[in-house]
């Protein structure tokens, strides 16, 4: 196995994604800042019903926002990643369209028909047709800098930190400055002290995890808050370290998955659960994350659980795992002997569909 | 390899979980009369979003009504999987409670929450607690009749009958009882000459399909209407094969898992990836079914692409195909030598999580 402790970063990383990882709690803060600065009409903040459109790396930051404020908000909110809005977007709905590239098909299509709904628009990403398209409309357009590795999952804390600070202006979350302050403090002293590049393996949990991944499928279970964090990891994974990863909501899959746990027998070996535990969740999904753990382990299986005693806010938690597993990803490609940045498969596939 | 054409079937399904699979179009309709004969009050009608909550195979009907109706829905309509309602459920609001047990602790959570908050409120079980509340309450309960094997995931078409005549009733959907009558009579001359326990396995896809997933985990693909199909797929192999699954809703997985198809490599070979297609859906989905196949067939994944020409409607293509899965689960189950009613992890869980 390849040695994370001597690895060269400019020869395994040229295009610098691991910049872009080591800059989410910098890029959740200006994110945040930059969303407060965004214009939006005042009529906005009378929608009745949120909904975002986005596909792949361009939606992770508003699942994330559905999963940190989905318990809380007055409002239904939701994310649709297809060509069609339901029925139910109409001009009482805040219609927020995401994409990176800003050419991707099915927000195209989703964005045009909510223009045609009457919904109240806004578009996230850095040009392309759904600038065209948000200049023609006069609708807010959240435009950023393209991030070092120009890859739309690595917009993920900057759009996160953007779509609260609307969210708040609009008075659908309350979201306070300081917990995003603090929840930056307390990532850039848990990433620099404990997962990055610089500390050895034996006292690293990022290699640790990535170590126990090699060969292995991983499988991300959370509860609530991380639910699209366990979410975001199989996005990573699959497109950073080209591995393949599912993810298993809780309590929901301790209904399902538990029962799937005999067959394929020769299989067993090569499944790693790993767990994202909190201390905000209800105490039933505290308990079930400790215990499916123990299910797993006690099966031979390869188990990890995660907790943060640091965190001190569930989005403190959402994005002190978030980083953890963006390093993991990282470090997993490292081990494949491959660059994290490109994801050819998922060019090549475009082109045939549209060829 | 077990023979699939020589089984006895009283000997590999003692609790008789076959016949339940068999029933599957004749409870649909059951449920969907039962649904329709359901006292509701007349001011359910006036509410503004609908709710469902439900753990495991008591949760699987409502996703598919979800997933039919999600589209043309003119008010937002989700699910809860979890001990905590959003904070959006109101008095307006439907809220549909699912457990066959009566006994689900999540389930009975969010009821009583929601009778707190003044919602519209719907039981769906067999009795137990659930049933005291809704009389307590003075809320209708839908009793139904245990089923053979007395599991809740085979409730599913009996369920979603109903809760489409409840939907229709209040003005939610409008789905035609001709298009149930159809569909009951499309289903019951595909399998039975197509998937039943007496065709032999040259010419049953059914059996075929459960061959190629032996020792491999199938993972199940589809779009819009039938991706909570795929999601029953997990939970049925889950349950009944007691074999690892997941499944991949389109277009959104296109954007993440094609680029994880490289690793673990040795893995390969243990990967079945099933695709759901249809005629009915976005044609640039369409497409995408048959390019995500190819892509896998030609990284040497083992595939599969199943179509219905003879459903006339998305039910019909969500009822045909949530069958063929049932039947595949069940051949799985015999050829791991396994009985594909009882479910003793879970059981084993649950008495450690309140013991």
């Amino acid at each position: 196995m390849i040695n994370l402790d001597t690895l060269n970063l400019d020869k395994v990383d040229p295009a610098g994604l691991y910049h872009d990882i080591a800059n989410i709690g910098k890029n959740l803060y200006e994110g945040w800042e930059s969303g407060y600065k965004l214009p939006v009409p005042s009529h906005y903040v009378k929608c009745k019903k949120i909904v975002f459109t986005g596909m792949g790396g361009s939606g992770l930051a508003a699942r994330l926002v559905i999963s940190l404020t989905k318990k809380s908000s007055r409002l239904p909110i939701q994310i649709v990643s297809d060509y069609t809005l339901p029925n139910y977007v109409d001009n009482e709905t805040l219609l927020v369209a995401i994409s990176y590239s800003g050419s991707t098909e099915e927000t195209l299509e989703t964005f045009i028909e909510g223009y045609k709904r009457g919904a109240r628009l806004i578009a996230f990403g850095t040009g392309g047709k759904l600038e065209e398209l948000a200049r023609k409309y006069q609708v807010p357009f959240f435009r950023h800098q393209q991030n070092i590795c120009k890859q739309p999952r690595m917009t993920i804390s900057r759009h996160l930190g953007a779509m609260l600070a609307i969210l708040n202006k609009l008075g659908a979350t309350e979201i306070d400055s300081r917990n995003i302050l603090k929840t930056v403090q307390i990532l850039e002293n848990t990433y620099t002290s404990s997962w990055g590049f610089n500390i050895p393996s034996e006292n690293n949990l990022a290699k640790k995890i990535a170590k126990e991944a090699f060969d292995k499928i991983p499988v991300i279970w959370a509860a609530e808050h991380l639910d699209e964090v366990a979410h975001c990891y199989k996005s990573l994974f699959n497109e950073n370290a080209k591995t393949m990863s599912y993810y298993e909501p809780l309590p929901e899959m301790n209904h399902k998955s538990l029962a799937g746990s005999e067959f394929p027998k020769p299989l067993i070996r090569n499944i790693y659960h790993i767990f994202l535990a909190s201390q905000f969740t209800h105490p039933q999904n505290q308990k079930r994350v400790k215990i499916t753990a123990e299910f797993y382990k006690k099966r031979k299986y390869a188990t990890e659980v995660v907790l943060f005693n640091e965190a001190d806010s569930p989005l403190t938690e959402i994005i002190l795992s978030l980083s953890l597993g963006a390093f993991v990803s990282f470090y997993l490609a490292s081990l494949y002997g491959i660059d994290p940045t490109p994801i050819e498969a998922i060019s090549d596939f475009k082109e045939k569909l549209n060829g």
